[in-house]
């Protein structure tokens, strides 16, 4: 392998001769053998487009040389579109605070550049011109916004689609009445696409906090620099940064009111780990209980079916297994626990910086990215796909005992309690129980114990009672 | 001991004679000696207004006979008032989804209604008058709602004296000009003022993100009863109800959209632990930030002082240590603790019910008080007496390296190292290195390391830049 | 109320005047007014054993007069006794590492020993008689470790008649044959017998993973002073220490090897906590079992029954909860969310000491009491009476799918797939489809099919295995 | 691109043409596209081991074919060498137990076998013959087995590498005198040495949890098939599988006592998680402690020097960051989130089998692979050149006021604080104002205030107490 030797003020060191990247990229990796994972591909996207606006500012406000503007910013471009990702080479956890990956961007742009510039005898600083007004403290915090904001829209998509099926299951199954549970014991009568309304339900919110926990990230930190004191960095740089970035995302992107407090206060990766950890809580309910309404089929709840997906057992033959509930239940236990390192690396901040960034974006990146396609999984391979068996759902409401609950107003609750009881023990259906005890008729039962009406709010056969409940 | 005997579905038990709790509350207390802990007294409170208005609501619509509203709504008024809060026994976690501390607030309050109606010869039902058009799975739901809103209510009150005494020392520090720290290394400079500028600003979020997440607790499921349906609780007692609650608590309140999702799902719950963890963390932030700076007097940074809240230590005479930031980083470890908890028991809901909504609350109203508690002592034993080491933040300015930084835009990042180097190496001073070298001139100096200038956005002496930084 | 005036460095203070404790017990008061808990009685009674023999080692080796001396000791043996909780009144979650604690023990030691010598006209101090020889940070952690060994003991009691009980019930469901279910899906059959064996074998882990975490507990750093060191603690000091404490409590105690390391690392409690979680984590995976095999009854597994408890519902008449395992799947969370408390509380121990050590040992001692509480509750009130459905898993066996892998190597894995698809989809049984298709006879199937037989290892029919699996 | 059609029960699919392995592969590829990470190669390499084995033990117990298993074990030989990891691409989050995970192996193995055997016009199944008496749910966890007891391997040498750096750094700063701090408060006298032997002692005690915790791992659960009844699996083919499977690691392995427990709880995976999170505490705190000594050099502690590792701002001129404690301080916060993760899939397993397997999986040996790579660049890059700054350690030590403890024995606490309080008032040394108000002679003085004395067990001057300390 052939080598070039560069320089910096710890000393010499040799770099792969055909690296683009240089000297503190190479020191990086001689640091962080850590994960052996690289930085995601749309952060990259993010730091370049930084680097391409920042270079156009620059020139603008007479600081930078027009040629080396041009240069940096034909060089941003190819890597925003992902020509130059294979020499972006950091692990994506790395001491330093983002330092070793702005510097790996700063020095293959900075590389390109001259490659770019080659005839003209022209050197370009990966510090003093590609990073030129710039900090790793404002530029990685705001390519991370960028990033974030891009991710948190692919995720909303799909959630988007997986309350639609969801609206689509509570429709379909509107009329088919089956056993409500809690505690799993037997309790009153529900639809089975009023559950399925309660899922549409609760991923609505979750759309609803997971838009609202990225609002804030329109508020940016560019022009701060090393602690949001903004030295080095030119109001009018500023300004136009925000100008420029704004045309290039579309997001209705600000400064943010206080560039100190953005500088080390990480609340906004909290809230938005915290929203998507209770989307995976969320998720993980559902999961569970499509797991368990498609339990057995013999030996379990067997009320609705999940489309079979893939052979479950390389040794039970026919065994298919909910395999997409499965993998929800465990990205939500991941991104759980993504959540609890994103808070321990938040609680770490000290004073003027948050040097934790790294893993802190690591687990926030792949939190959305698994979400995401766990959501679409989910959307088109379990849900859209889910049949009601919808005979044995009534059988199950017709021997139950939990109906027991709608002649409570009409005979109160110490009578109903005995008429549960004869019911368990006997066997005896709480229909004829009453009728033999004289407590209703059977005209009356038919009109309380209707198990569609039970579905529905107020008391079954709210008119047949005659008085206020009162002395015993 | 004197006892009587009451008996239920599950055969004969002895009740202590003087008691106003029943046998269900007796069953609990020998089926859950767990913590020790009692029901929080707001969320008594909160259970009896319930009772109170539902009596009052059950007459309105003919169900409940006239007396026996009276008798309730004077038993749950006295409840309400704290009177029984002796008969509320049963421990804070408990199974069975809050059936056994509904049940215990029915046979307190029927018992006393009971008592309170003697010379009538009237029984008093716990199940059947008491909790009539009612079900746990609503009640201790709406009423842990209104607990939750006044709490909330506290702790933002004193988050707000918080903000209110951070922004004080922003200002009364605003010309404090001091080090800033990122790595714990020395950066650049900074006032004292920023610093607690940004604590201000991130305490000012906690409470807009606390606000927010407790907004959806104005939506509330009395009249969903069991499993969300509504069986057995009118329209008509409904709205009355609502209207009711409104009068009692002046609280924007709202039935719920869909009360079979209120009923099942506890993202609310795992919204607001969310809310509490995220300040959790930046409480802990700000604590550890306090510690650091106020730390020595000798051997640490010394750049403030908290006020002495009592001696340090048994053994090491004259010690005092920063004991309200150590606490306030306890409390947070805990709230954190506590959401974890909160997340685990949200993800264990199953179908209509998640039944682990004891230790959801248990911690949630926990983790309030003790944040607000601690929020009060930081305010006022703690930030409202700090005071600034003036004289030390100035000369660790003056003798920095790190003010090098500045020189950046005038001489280059490459050179500017070189002169941070030999600064280093020899302990000689930026200035006069630079001006050996004559990479600057003394005036030129004067305005670029003008520390104060330094703390503000731009570059120091940026009319002094005669070109565009190009070709090397 | 009346008051005295005492003073120490930071000033005078008013103290109620019938209080034992002094002014540093008053300023805590003031400081932490947190949770309202108070510590553990057995905590109090381990600082009261450490007072009680450093008075007598102080006395014996010359540095504490001896009347002062048997003060002390008498004063601190009602301590022991209990006779002072009401004096020990700081909140359990304080900062300071527990001087606090400390000094409220101290004062009230010292006030009650003033007490006991009245007449003789003699001081005793807090500070230089009481806590002789000790700091904080060497008498608070050896305390702890003794009240861990004691609550570790009653745990390991309870987990110990909880294993008990799950082997009895292992052997008396030996015979009772039943599905497994992998995947909450049909699987092949297993004795409940075995469920019950497996459970019980993972209580034993736990039984044994808790004893080796807390036989650490044994090495204990009296003497080590305030950071471990051992100023102003001499060596035959310790050696008595020692001696005395070993007397008092019948542990194998001995100094830890390095004192340093032991004030300042709090890896033992991490380690103790570990155990309780993992502990926690199975028996909550228990509790779920329980759940779900005695779910229904009618629209449920229904394969077990648990004892009913209490009525489970306020609304729903005869419903009866799985109680028990629902308290034990909220202690489980508690147990697990502090846990979580103590890590984060542990890792932010710096330098010399762990000034987090109050929160850290709170949490300790309420997870251990409550899975003390929950284990016996579990025992006694859940899986001592189960019973079981031996007839409805015999049917659900003899109806099943899964029972096709035993003729997988008879046949291979690709026919038996076919099999299972054909019962599937037309309810026939396995044998029948096997008999029409000439796959295997009626007496093989006999063998193969045997329900006992697939519950142990082995080839069911191995003998009729004519030659090894070829080509097909 | 070029396919073959495959068929299973649920129906054909499309496979690339060129692919070893099969539809049950291909249908996983497109219900898992979850994370993008592929299975751990030590992971492969174990199943690989395991699937030679077993076509070995097959044939000898004359169930498989012998030229089918000679073919097997070739294949088989092949991907334990690393040959066919590129053929094994399900993802490491899957549904399924590792269904997936298993049959992907099977499928690749029987291909490759094919190949082998193409001259001979056999077929070679994935299930019949590759996966013969096996079940995913017994290779699978005894692949991860041998896999865990590898890679924690790795991590010991590791360890007790850092173990052997910090002994060695604990005698190089022997001598080396400097404030103790608690609070981050001055406190007494202490050798940074000492401090350095606390680090080694606490990873002593790492390295024997983690092999504690490992220990078990050597009982392994091949022949428990499906649910741990072993149903198809012969006691001789275990037999064999435990005499081959010991031969090829070299472990000591044995058959877990009850098969049925070890299928279905996952405590040992939580245990060894538990271990690895005490680990990532205990090097955090470390990381943490380094950071602050070395904090500065100006505005910090500056006490010890880290080796510079990289340039530590793109912006900061001759900044240098403590990067390597940074980066473990990011690992632990991985790991302990990790652990969480596991915790929470742990938690999850029902009845015979914990179906989360794959995210524990996943989770350890990413925790285990992290924290080799870190302890590795921590005792290296980091420990390995740490230096003392012994002039600036001896200052601090001799102007500060913590040294008035060792007085307290001589002079009482009260008379003790007196002093503290007049130094840190006047700025005086405490010596001077023990002479000033005659608390003590010059020579005294000389005696007690030795430093290195005080860093010592017991009463410095001792043989100067006159008398116990009684009436005052």
């Amino acid at each position: 392998m052939k080598y070039r030797i560069e320089s910096d003020s710890l000393g010499e060191k040799q770099i792969p001769a055909n690296a683009y990247y240089g000297i503190q990229t190479a020191r990086a990796l001689d640091n962080f053998p850590i994960t052996g994972e690289k930085p995601h591909p749309e952060l990259i996207r993010s730091i370049a487009i930084i680097k391409k606006v920042a270079a156009k500012a620059n020139a603008e406000i007479g600081l930078l040389d027009k040629s080396i503007s041009l240069a940096i910013r034909k060089s941003a471009r190819e890597m925003e579109q992902g020509l130059w990702n294979n020499q972006i080479v950091v692990d994506t956890i790395q001491g330093g605070a983002g330092t070793s990956l702005n510097m790996n961007v700063n020095e293959v742009v900075a590389n390109r550049a001259i490659e770019i510039l080659k005839s003209s005898n022209v050197t370009v600083s990966p510090n003093s011109h590609v990073n030129m007004s710039q900090s790793t403290n404002d530029v990685i915090p705001t390519a991370v916004h960028l990033t974030l904001l891009k991710l948190a829209k692919d995720l909303g998509t799909g959630l988007n689609t997986l309350h639609k099926q969801l609206v689509i299951k509570e429709e379909e199954f509107e009329s088919v009445i089956k056993m409500g549970r809690t505690h799993l014991q037997d309790a009153i009568p529900i639809r089975l696409g009023q559950e399925f309304g309660a899922y549409a339900c609760v991923i609505r919110r979750d759309i609803e906090r997971i838009e609202q926990s990225v609002r804030q990230l329109n508020k940016i930190s560019i022009g701060a620099t090393a602690i949001g004191t903004g030295l080095n960095a030119r109001i009018d740089y500023r300004e136009k940064m925000m100008e420029y970035l704004i045309e290039e995302t579309n997001y209705p992107l600000e400064t943010a009111e206080n560039l100190v407090d953005i500088t080390q206060n990480t609340d906004r990766y909290t809230e938005i780990s915290s929203a998507l950890k209770i989307l995976a809580i969320n998720l993980s309910k559902i999961a569970n209980d499509l797991r368990l309404l498609s339990s057995g089929p013999l030996t379990g709840f067997n009320e609705i079916n999940l489309p079979a997906r893939q052979s479950g057992s390389s040794i039970m033959p026919g065994k298919v297994n909910p395999v997409i509930p499965e993998v929800i239940n465990q990205i939500s236990f991941q991104v759980i626990g993504n959540d609890h390192t994103i808070s321990l690396a938040s609680e770490a901040g000290q004073l003027e910086l948050n040097v934790m960034g790294p893993v802190i974006v690591s687990n926030l990146l792949k939190s959305l990215t698994m979400l995401t396609n766990g959501v679409d999984v989910l959307s088109e391979f379990a849900i859209k796909g889910i049949t009601a068996n919808v005979e044995r759902c009534r059988e199950l409401v017709e021997s139950s005992v939990g109906i027991v609950t709608a002649i409570n107003p009409h005979v109160s609750y110490e009578i109903a309690s005995k008429v549960a009881k004869e019911a368990l023990v006997t066997g005896q259906s709480v229909r004829s129980i009453c009728i033999r005890h004289g407590y209703l008729t059977s005209e009356e039962l038919d009109i309380i114990l209707d198990a569609k009406e039970m579905t529905e709010p107020g008391i079954a056969g709210s008119a047949l009672l005659k008085k206020a409940v009162g002395i015993s």
